[in-house]
């Protein structure tokens, strides 16, 4: 029997997750101490952009760039946002902005208001139709923005060879990395991508702080001016304990990504917690599963089970998971990125997904495990 | 003689404020127990989003609006972005954009990036030329932005009947009150104006958050597309400890302005660090004394005196002060500001912004008053 009172156990790492404790203590005194405004010209000034220098070392460091490149936001979406802002900027007379069927909403929605948003299939698992890529990008593409990893199911995307093939139609091309860091080294000058996007608070950093890199050459038609900030690529006052908890989330998210003992321990409770749930619900099933995928995310189907209602149970039950991009979660219809990979709106509607974290424990995905079969079981029953 | 062990007195809160302890405090469980992304379905984003729905409320009630016109954002910049971006999308087909001489430089950055940039004169105490003003307000003008109180000289606008202009011509009307929460009550719906700006670092919260407030049938349009969050008009995971942070500071600036009495001690402080340096200093002067102006803010003319050595000097001796915006801090021309009020570039290139807060106490200011007139002896002995 599940008791009520235990700890919640957090499944639920790609909407976001909890900032790291050193994380924490890095921002501290920069709330308290070293608040000064990083372009006033005093020591305590000086204090504060010393700091946000040495963050931007950081950042630069993880994404394997140069913190010339690096340009701080207020998150993922904006970095997307401003992904296009760039394409629009070089390439205004090209009417087409290529993005994937399992894109973030702000991708698609940014893709939208930039132009004619062509939408790239992807297989049953998830994964791109290079083909047809490959053969859309031409001389009218502005930009081609593309997940390194998916949200939703964690799925990889084989980014080899766009990035040449994007050049050679000049067309840019933006790489939504938000759910990497942490997960996998990141290279974006081999990546061959003249943008990508990060936000501090899917790798145990802060809320409210992102990053663009952006290859050297590129130009942002900035989203907010009127201030000399980030090189004028990004006006208004730093966030800067926003930026020292980035800088700090993104040293612990390398070190861990470069631990192959870690991550696989991570795809071992993952692997586990699907096989259980494979073998003891009927039916269910993990949509991915025939792709390479992140070690943290799952992507379940529960047939014949409404996701809310097992969400919300799972909830009562301490068990905190997710029915697809928390940027989607308030709206009622199944998850677009499930319904792009094939399967149906009544499957769509009954999968969950499980996110792990670095800070999981085999005791958490233990008494997970259990409770999520306690709770198809209970709903079952009701249903019969 | 200055021990330059003091502790820094900081003289500088119109560039940026320290978080005020209860601010810290109430941020720090969203960082740690509470991180959940508002948009989960689950206990742990419902107990996240309970907090922005009350953070909403205290910010809502500092402007004396209503929470559902309170869009958080990252900061007063994008904010104020965001104003001219709403008079876009309501105005394409109006070319001119009205802002005082004295405005922020994100408000004339946001302004030329609209269209034609109007400005309107301001006298030698900053005051604007209402008449030139109202002059201009017609069915060609598509926003008009004013300060409420200067960032530079504190000097405060008179905003009446402007509003009902711009109605009259249909014109959107934005008020930057960046500089105002804590140093006077705020009415949004009173002051007549369409959108209002402010930011939580200026009054003791966070950076890295603001809030518009946007008059009921006045549509954003949003700057980062792409999620649910801020009712569709800011896109983005919210940044829930910075919202929160931003709540409480809300509360407290409120409490403060409405209390007679700190806001006289403080005026007091600023009136008898004013007096202090007139009379010592040979030729200095107040800039905007003739005008009403916020209690914490004084803008002083050292003549002879090269601002940014008296600057450097002053940090030397543990006093933070600024010479204009620390959005034009790293910029070496002088003051466009004071260029404005009718002051000599060389004037305005010695001179000198001191900003207290509701933390400056009887002794710091003592010890600052000290301390400037002994770093101004210092130079002009050198200069001599």
């Amino acid at each position: 029997m599940t008791d009520p009172r235990a700890a919640p156990i957090y499944l639920d790492n790609n909407s976001t997750t909890a900032p790291a404790p050193e994380v924490v203590e890095a921002m501290l005194p920069f709330y308290t101490e070293h608040f000064a405004n990083p372009s006033s010209p005093h020591p305590g000034g000086e204090r504060a952009a010393d700091a946000v220098r040495a963050a931007r070392g950081h950042v630069a460091q993880l994404l394997g760039g140069s913190p010339r490149d690096v340009v701080f936001t207020s998150g993922g979406s904006e970095s997307i946002n401003a992904a296009f802002g760039a394409a629009r900027l070089a390439h205004p007379e090209r009417p087409r902005y290529i993005v994937s069927a399992v894109e973030h909403s702000a991708t698609k929605a940014s893709a939208k208001r930039a132009g004619t948003c062509v939408e790239i299939a992807v297989d049953a698992n998830g994964l791109l139709d290079r083909e047809a890529l490959f053969a859309a990008i031409d001389s009218g593409v502005a930009l081609v923005s593309l997940l390194f990893a998916g949200n939703e199911t964690g799925v990889l995307n084989d980014l080899a060879g766009i990035g040449d093939a994007c050049r050679a139609a000049g067309t840019l091309f933006h790489v939504d990395a938000v759910q990497a860091p942490g997960k996998m080294p990141i290279d974006a000058p081999a990546i061959g991508c003249d943008l990508l996007t990060i936000a501090a608070h899917k790798f145990h950093g802060p809320k409210g702080v992102g990053a663009s890199w952006v290859r050297p050459g590129v130009a942002l038609d900035p989203l907010v001016v009127g201030g000399p900030q980030e090189s004028e690529r990004r006006a208004g006052t730093e966030n800067v304990p926003g930026i020292v908890g980035m800088g700090r989330a993104a040293e612990l998210a390398q070190a861990f990504a470069e631990d192959e003992r870690g991550l696989a321990r991570i795809r071992a409770l993952r692997d586990r917690l699907e096989r259980r749930l494979v073998e003891a619900i009927p039916g269910a099933r993990v949509h991915g599963a025939g792709a390479k995928r992140v070690a943290n995310t799952t992507n379940v189907l529960f047939p014949g089970l409404e996701a809310s209602l097992l969400l919300a149970l799972l909830g009562e039950f301490g068990v905190y998971a997710s029915a697809g991009s928390a940027c989607n979660a308030q709206r009622s219809s199944p998850s677009p990125v499930l319904i792009a990979m094939g399967i149906s709106p009544e499957e769509a509607a009954s999968s969950l997904r499980f996110s792990l974290s670095r800070y999981s424990t085999e005791d958490e995905i233990e008494a997970a495990t259990g409770r999520i079969i306690e709770a198809v079981g209970t709903l079952h029953a009701l249903n019969d």
